[in-house]
């Protein structure tokens, strides 16, 4: 009887899922032993940004939304921005999956392709990771970025910092509120809640312009600029009116009752860059949004228009 | 109406969490920046060593055996294994909590608790994480080690050499199969189940005593040097009489109706070190328990006393 081709995660064990991870990775610089071995070895940069992330299925993503490959794709570039927030360049990355023995091959394979295309597109090379059992799929990303010069933290806006912004804003939140609805389109949307467009390179850009203060917006514009806030002692200021509201996110707040601003300033998982800089010094593709102020007798703290927003600043994901 | 204090994660909330574990960390060589921005960065050393590993509840550990304290500890011991293993001086570690909303904040302080602890025995300093909402404790660690010289990797084994273990075999594989029962005891193969007894140093020692191969007994000791003789192009032969099996080993055996050897060979989670060395140039503390051998007309292979063993060879987490 002919052997049959394992169709399943289960069927494939944990060694030939390594395997297919490991196989056909070209030398990536740097890396000196890549996976296969207890662990990667990597020739040492000068300094180094390390992270981790991780997205939980049902928390995170749905399998019957996201495609293999766009889960993938979501897990580098949710854990890359990071690296991309520190004025870093991307370097290697570390893959943890922890999944059902029933998950399909056909999904593993589109999820390793997926990691592979956001790797190509960000510059990370995939140089280790395990896989192990569990009930619901988990994705544990580590990024390890590259920097030559001094890191761009949370903690150094100063009043009278321009606040600006590149990347999209309220895409993957409004993508997010069709999807529950149970709707497919707009497409637009959907694609950026299911695979985020990263700014890759534009950390990068901003340390070189001498960005003073930076952070990925994951939780939300609000939240994040609040933990810039607190970090560096002052307060932020938006310009309601600066930011511009693409039609998508006009569509889908008519449709879902909603404000489109709300999208803009608390959804999360778009991972844009926020970051400030001294007036002149905004470079390009940025927008401008805001200001820097002296904290005032409310201490640090975010307003938009002078005033506190009403309603929540982000999502806590334990909320 | 006072506060309450919250006693669960979710009460906690992400960002509660993260403070928890990043409160009052001291200084570890070469990190620039430690937890609490988008990213950690370190000055870099050499040459690097980066594995992630996962553990998850209900697979790797179970909540009504272990304690939060175990939990930690053993988190940090199985990745940071992997760095010994390669020859590397631990240096800095990550971790990714996933858990429900309902995980009982003692369970965590004790399981950062249980972190700190190993770091500690370890050498490594924790630098940064995330928590996010999972059904089952997820636990990603991603560990970063230090060379200053060559990794000694899986396939450097050469006929002729000797090879030899540091670090217990089996008491973690007769600790599950006394928990499996229900027992409790003896209480030394329970622990040893619950939190591992790496032996943190030995890599580097058996790299600067000329290590040829090395690995970390994760998987259980035929399988993992069978990783040895396939990266090697070799055969290893190991002799049964060389192996001293602990009383407690033999008492749970009694107990179980198995043969202790079956825990020594094929039991993982302990830890332990195996590695090739030239003849006489096996270092202190270490057991020689075998040799390796050209490969025989059925490649690389392992064998026991000349024979390969029945039944299994360790064990698959998706098997």
């Amino acid at each position: 009887m002919a052997e049959q081709a394992p169709t399943t995660l289960g069927g494939l064990g944990e060694f030939g899922a390594v395997a297919l991870f490991t196989k056909g990775l070209s030398a990536h610089p740097g890396v000196f032993l890549g996976p296969g071995d207890d662990a990667a070895v990597l020739e040492g940069a000068g300094r180094l940004v390390v992270s981790t992330d991780t997205m939980v299925e049902g928390v995170h993503f749905r399998r019957d939304w996201s495609t293999g490959l766009e889960t993938g794709r979501k897990a580098v570039a949710a854990a890359g921005a990071d690296v991309e927030a520190m004025g870093a360049d991307p370097w290697t990355l570390l893959i943890s999956l922890s999944a059902p023995a029933d998950l399909p091959l056909t999904w593993l394979r589109f999820f390793h392709q997926g990691v592979l295309e956001e790797c190509e597109r960000s510059g990370f090379g995939l140089v280790g990771g395990d896989t192990t059992r569990s009930r619901d799929v988990t994705v544990a990303v580590t990024v390890v970025g590259r920097l030559d010069g001094e890191p761009v933290t949370r903690a150094g806006a100063r009043p009278g910092d321009v606040v600006a912004l590149r990347g999209r804003l309220g895409w993957a939140a409004a993508g997010l509120a069709v999807l529950a609805r149970g709707f497919r389109s707009p497409r637009a949307a959907v694609a950026a809640q299911l695979a985020p467009e990263v700014p890759w390179g534009a950390g990068r850009q901003a340390r070189l312009a001498g960005a003073t203060a930076m952070v990925d917006v994951s939780d939300g514009l609000l939240a994040d600029l609040g933990h810039v806030a607190r970090a560096s002692g002052v307060a932020v200021d938006l310009d309601a009116g600066a930011f511009e509201v693409a039609p998508v996110l006009a569509t889908v707040a008519q449709a879902t009752g909603r404000d489109p601003m709300d999208f803009v300033l608390t959804g999360g998982e778009d991972h844009a860059l926020a970051a400030t800089f001294a007036t002149g010094a905004v470079p390009e593709g940025w927008t401008p949004v805001g200001r820097v102020q002296q904290p005032g007798p409310d201490g640090p703290r975010v307003t938009v228009d002078g005033a506190v927003r009403e309603g929540g600043q982000g999502h806590d994901h334990f909320g």
